[in-house]
């Protein structure tokens, strides 16, 4: 990665748990494509236990099921494809507004690269 | 924290380095008001050379620097503030449009706290 990158990350906490943030959405996705917990897992590199404790999480946090499974594999349901496509919808809003109104000055006023790191000063 | 929290997380890179993220703008604001790189780690709990590495770390990224440090302490330069500023601003911005947009619909779909957690299936 090189130049200026803007990354929004937008996280949904229900209590303690994270109930939709950028991993989440992506796995919700790639169910939907796949068509189960172990194929979403092959696609995005992750194990199938990560994913199913995803799953779970997300499950146990909103009003209904976002990923139903059975013995064809997983898919989401109705439910979770409305909150996946807000999520996504609420990301594009941010994202696209700060792109338009703010990013630009700041990228202007950023270097292509770092510049090296010198030694530690002992300066306040 | 209880109930549905919206977080958004907005990060600026330069090359590999975070040259702004919400870490870093605290921090700012600490020195703004504390004065020196010191009273801003006591005030936000963190190391003095973590601070100082996080400033480090944005005076190289950005094309001038945001902090200067004498013996009197530390202070924001006109430029730092400026950029904390259209920092702010479009947190502000992105906050804004997915909360009056999108987050109702989504915090109405929440639960209050997320269901216990069950043992492991093997369903997929």
């Amino acid at each position: 990665m090189s130049g200026p990158v803007l990354k929004i990350k937008i996280q949904i906490y229900c209590g303690e748990e994270i109930a939709m943030g950028p991993g989440k959405a992506d796995l919700l996705d790639a169910i939907a494509s796949e068509g189960s917990i172990s194929a979403a897992g092959r696609k995005l590199k992750m194990s199938y236990r990560r994913c199913w404790m995803l799953v779970d999480v997300m499950n146990r946090c909103w009003v209904q099921p976002l990923v139903i499974t059975s013995s064809e594999g997983a898919r989401l349901t109705e439910f979770g494809g409305t909150i996946l496509a807000r999520y996504r919808a609420m990301q594009a809003a941010a994202s696209g507004v700060a792109d338009a109104a703010h990013w630009p000055d700041l990228a202007a006023a950023l270097r292509l690269e770092p510049l090296a790191a010198q030694g530690e000063e002992t300066a306040r």
